[in-house]
């Protein structure tokens, strides 16, 4: 089966309201091609600044969520809308991946489960844990395309989540993601092959744009990887949408040729999870 | 603390004598640069055909490996020596990692862990599991450079092997190993580089050389990863000597500014092993 992917690669400002003004005009343009899936980046919706994300939290069913749940029925499109800052029920600030059927009902969320504390000499430091709380649930769900995972970001740093979500019966894993200029060149395509070849998933990665005049200079480079490791597409640092048709049939193709997880060593090592 | 790695790359002929002496005479000429350890590659000593492994087996203790122990010893220096077929008490054929260190005596040895059985259409096809028998321990051992984890070749496609070597607070991976002109090219770097950035340590993969007269094509490339992901070194697929000289504070370093194995999950997941 081919699903045809649009990802959306936004520089969010502080205007919320304009925000999703960009994605419904984005989708708008897209319809054309007739998507099966868009994915937006990570924190979208606003500046990706720890002080913003309690001042633009919105609780699930809240007017953002909304208006994602409205965009995709009215394309009638499975939307992964990125993620959000969302305020839980317990007071708590989370970023939250939330996706959408072409119904418009909420197929899945994620809340980012590692958050993003780091201080590298010479490069970035950010602590998403000032404002943030980590989510702690393994995320995956049914869409007509097949099992989905669903993780944001810094989760894909970690080879235990992205096993579990395979484990789970993934076969395409979505991203929303926020690379820097340090970690993006370093490290951002690489995770991104490592975790498809090591699993033998598609990964989608969906970045915001670069925005030199914001705090934090996203990497961009919305990625597409095959289950062989492939890059089957990759965009530059700068506003835009990329179109790309995948064929789900790569993943029992590759699995059959190379049988990775049928030979992992269960009586050796098995991850246990909690979730 | 600084390590000098001297890492052979030899394409391995029938005559498992004239194999031993090229690593001698290798290792005669590396003398004059002091290395501190000398890696082999996978199945150095033999040809990589899995009818010829029980052929050339010999038991730990084997003259085979009285003659690697005495290099080491004679050098004065680390010795991973690569893999050869061992015929274990049990009177199965495993492909063992031995290392030796400056005094001659054995200080670890490896079976690999996830035997290489793959049919790649247009590619390789090959089942190790025809002759060997996997072995089933996680290895991490002490040096005077502190604790090194061993693996085998196929064994890095597994991200919780990485996983516990890491954990069991392994720096330096030594991997012989054998990749070919199939997975070579699609994934040789990507493997090495990815455990290394996953993990925080040093990676340190050497194989045998490219003969193409032989039946199993080793895509060679001996590499040597840094624990942020860059390619200290690589080789070409021709026989030769590659010497690196690598900073161990550089894992420590890395792991303060982007401190991923503090940030796992263990409350939501956690590998448990049975070895």
């Amino acid at each position: 089966m081919k699903m045809k992917i649009a990802q959306i690669q936004l520089a969010a400002s502080a205007d919320a309201d304009a925000n999703l003004c960009a994605v419904s005009d984005a989708m708008d343009a897209l319809d054309a091609q007739r998507p099966d899936l868009v994915a937006l980046g990570e924190m979208f919706c606003c500046p990706y600044d720890t002080a913003c994300f309690p001042a633009y939290a919105e609780p699930e069913g809240g007017g953002t969520w909304r208006a994602l749940g409205g965009l995709a029925a009215r394309h009638g499109v499975l939307l992964s809308a990125g993620t959000a800052p969302e305020l839980g029920a317990d007071g708590r600030v989370y970023n939250t991946a939330y996706v959408f059927g072409p119904d418009g009902a909420m197929l899945a969320k994620h809340r980012k489960m590692h958050l993003f504390d780091v201080d590298i000499r010479g490069g970035q430091r950010f602590r998403e844990s000032d404002t943030l709380t980590a989510g702690d649930a393994v995320t995956v769900f049914d869409t007509a395309f097949g099992p989905m995972g669903l993780c944001v970001c810094f989760d894909i740093r970690f080879p235990e989540l992205a096993r579990l979500m395979a484990l789970r019966g993934a076969r395409v894993v979505l991203v929303p993601a926020s690379f820097n200029g340090t970690s993006g060149p370093a490290h951002w395509e690489l995770c991104f092959r490592a975790r498809a070849v090591d699993n033998q998933c598609w990964y989608v990665g969906t970045s915001g744009a670069l925005d030199t005049r914001a705090g934090y200079h996203a990497w961009g480079h919305s990625i597409v990887v095959s289950p062989w490791g492939d890059v089957a597409a990759q965009m530059d640092e700068k506003p835009g949408v990329q179109v790309t048709e995948i064929d789900l049939a790569a993943v029992d193709d590759v699995r059959a040729q190379l049988p990775l997880l049928s030979a992992r060593r269960t009586d050796v090592y098995r991850i246990d999870t909690f979730s």
